[in-house]
């Protein structure tokens, strides 16, 4: 390895760590810390943050990056090393793209923001957010032309997220899905009650749900001995080395789903840093690649993992010999048939594996017509419950449970939902492919095992970490760019026979 | 509040911000890491301490404190400022005292001693430590010439932790403390079997053993809305601002003593950091000034507070009523004289409050004369157990047992041991100093309350931070230097009650 390239690495360790340590300073935060610690939390945070970010975005840095590249120039592109360098002269341009003024004015807008959004939520009152999303729009509408675009507005902020992903081509596959997924939702709604969840509606003792987390998450396939399960208010995972990849949880005493597909979401999450191959150790790319890909593995944890027949044949008897009381009288069948039920909801992070992905084609398509100015913002009340009527056919019953539900338009930060919804159409696709290419896995996921499974995301995705961009993935897994259609044929099947359609 | 002073403030706070920063990192890798990610952790960890030792020995870190000083140069000693500046002052000397490459000899010369030191413990084998333990030797005595001294060799390490006490000063006390208290123990020990202590040695389930944790450190006075309680293999305190000033504890299964007095031990060091004055905040002011006076708040929380009468009868009833099948039939006299049996063993950190004492002096007299090599390493396990028979009576069967029963001497720490010591002579005379001033503190105290009490702490001690040294502290409270006698009388008094000497 060559004298500059060394330079630039121990460089980018350097960074790497003081990020990772702001990332235990996160964690604890969420896990620990107590509330009164808070104010000197933000400080040591703010410290890191900005001794990371002026030894990232100094000169020096760029010029280092520039003579490492040109010592490395015939490095194949699929190479640790050509990788790094595309990803930090992207990341290195970007840096410098938003004057330290523009930053300031996003911790400002944002800072005030989150509380008025808290109270607008808690009294049912838009008009008190009103002015702060106005200030909100104003900030992704600068950034988008600070970062500059090509086709549409909208493009540079989802490049954020998922890194050379086009607005157009987001566009067209949700409005696709739209196109058969409205008709199936029609079709199940029409079935009525054919569905009872109330059984996973009983009171469940918190320290057995915890037992049975450890369980569950060990068995999907997240390695406890390099993780750790912490409680908060609102789960997460994270990463301080592929060797401590952390989940987390909340406990409902009356109800069983969220701390069960808790888990298991989180567990796909920590599974993927998990992965990453220990070359990547101590740079950026020792990550998921985009946030769509990083969702992808999560659901494919949560739901075809964990929401499948074959899973819980295998492990619903744990389960109910954990909970007698509450389950022993309910079979397998009517267990997974319970935590199948798809119910058209006004909350997103409520909603089923099927309605869920409405609420995120609303969200894009109000972030578009905010961000060019086709909507107001005094109007997004009226125009989200539109929506909500033509996707879902339910309207929410206040500004509480529609427009205000969100913490995420408090920050600038346009781009990111599309790709909740991109990641449940990846791990389809994905997971297609996966049994085509090894038989064995759909033969072991009957079985309730995740070996084989692993064993592939790990081999095809996890080990890249962020070398490839999520096209360059697909393509390379799947012979051909993203498209909805395994995940029209999964849950075209999966519920056809649950709710026999 | 002047120009260049505001500059150095901004540079403290950030270097604070950074060491804060690392010890959130070591807390998490003593409770919630998991053991895989140790290698990541520490890297994460020595990057953040080169960047803060970088910004702490720079040139100009050394100018600005001196253009800082001159500009505060009529501030009162006592001011926050003044104090500030002493601090710094002779931190930035010392830490530019050890030349890089003598750090990094540290560095590697325990690096392979405490692995050594690990199974030389383990397989009773002394000769495997010895080397180790003579390169450790050499380096304190390099130490001490590097720091300097005017009298005694020990003196410049002891002050690295008991800043302007000599050695001589040490000896003296410690001397005094011999002659009365080895007569104290022998006419207990001839007392043979008067207490017995089988009651705390039963099953007590660790989940209840933390329910009472919590009530007991509360009643304590130590504010769990600014705390927290973890759970590690060797206890210890640590805050990362006077509001998240945090403890940890273990669990014995079948001992009761370890977490309750372990608790009430690390709440003492913590109330410590929680009664800093805000105004210290985010500078090296806010800590405790030395390792004697911050062990005797922990022993004042542990022992005065945590083994009185008063104290348990206020708070058995409670641990009755959580123990009732272990504690119902045993009146709190059986458990007040349980938890202070008096038993010369083998191994410090299961010593009772007045053995402990000789095992300290023996350290104390022991490092002394490795240092000035009036004892080669090689004679280190006849020494010991010559003074430990001289001291407590006792010879221990094994090295294990004895000379290698701590980890401390796989670094060169020479001089922390007697703090040990200090702390309960401090904290005896601290309290007799506090009762004298306000006896409402003693009618509380038979009340088994401690609010006067740690308001006097606070007042006296907490507050203050690291602006004073340990002497001048001592001289301020009680008008006079430290002196063994209070705790004499202390122990005294006690033990011949409960032994009816």
């Amino acid at each position: 390895m060559s004298t500059k390239f060394q330079q630039l690495l121990e460089k980018v360790y350097e960074i790497h760590d003081i990020e990772k340590a702001m990332g235990v300073l996160g964690w604890d935060k969420e896990t620990n810390m107590p509330q009164a610690g808070n104010l000197a939390r933000i400080q040591q945070m703010t410290t890191l943050r900005r001794i990371s970010h002026e030894l990232f975005t100094a000169d020096e840095m760029g010029e280092l990056i520039e003579t490492a590249a040109a010592e490395i120039a015939d490095a194949a592109y699929e190479s640790n090393e050509a990788s790094l360098i595309r990803y930090l002269r992207r990341s290195y341009a970007e840096s410098r793209q938003l004057p330290p003024a523009f930053v300031r004015r996003v911790s400002e807008v944002s800072g005030k923001a989150q509380p008025a959004w808290v109270e607008a939520r808690a009294s049912n009152n838009f008009a008190h957010f009103q002015p702060h999303l106005e200030e909100v729009v104003k900030l992704v509408q600068e950034m988008a032309e600070l970062y500059g675009y090509e086709d549409e507005k909208y493009d540079p902020l989802l490049d954020k997220f998922e890194h050379g992903m086009k607005t157009a081509e987001v566009r067209a596959i949700f409005n696709a899905v739209k196109a058969e997924l409205i008709p199936l939702r029609q079709a199940i709604t029409e079935r009525g009650t054919a569905v009872d969840d109330s059984l996973v509606h009983q009171p469940f003792p918190i320290d057995k749900q915890k037992e049975f987390a450890y369980y569950i998450a060990d068995a999907a396939g997240y390695d406890l001995s390099r993780g750790h399960l912490g409680t908060v208010v609102h789960p997460f995972a994270t990463s301080f080395s592929r060797d401590d990849a952390r989940i987390t949880t909340r406990w409902y005493p009356n109800f069983l789903n969220p701390s069960l597909f808790g888990t298991l979401h989180e567990s796909g999450h920590a599974m993927y840093e998990q992965g990453t191959h220990p070359d990547l150790a101590r740079t950026p790319l020792a990550r998921g690649t985009s946030s769509g890909i990083h969702e992808s593995q999560s659901r494919m944890i949560e739901n075809i993992v964990g929401r499948s027949l074959g899973f819980w044949q295998a492990h619903y008897p744990r389960l109910q010999a954990i909970f007698p009381d509450q389950l022993g009288s309910h079979g397998v069948q009517a267990f997974y048939r319970a935590i199948n039920k798809v119910q058209p909801s006004f909350i997103r992070v409520e909603a089923d594996e099927l309605t869920y992905n409405f609420h995120i084609i609303l969200r894009f398509e109000l972030e578009q017509a905010l961000l060019t100015g086709d909507l107001a913002v005094a109007d997004l009340p009226t125009a989200w419950n539109d929506k909500m009527n033509e996707l879902l056919g339910v309207v929410p019953p206040s500004d509480s449970d529609g427009c205000l539900q969100d913490v995420h338009w408090t920050r600038p930060g346009f781009g990111y939902f599309p790709t909740y919804a991109l990641g449940n159409l990846y791990a389809a696709q994905f997971y297609e492919t996966a049994v085509t290419q090894n038989p064995t896995i759909a033969e072991e996921m009957a079985q309730g095992q995740t070996g084989a499974l692993v064993a592939w995301l790990r081999q095809n995705i996890h080990q890249h970490g962020r070398k490839f961009t999520p096209a360059e993935l697909v393509q390379h897994i799947t012979g051909g760019p993203l498209t909805h259609q395994p995940f029209m044929r999964y849950v075209t099947q999966k519920f056809s026979e649950i709710y026999e359609l």
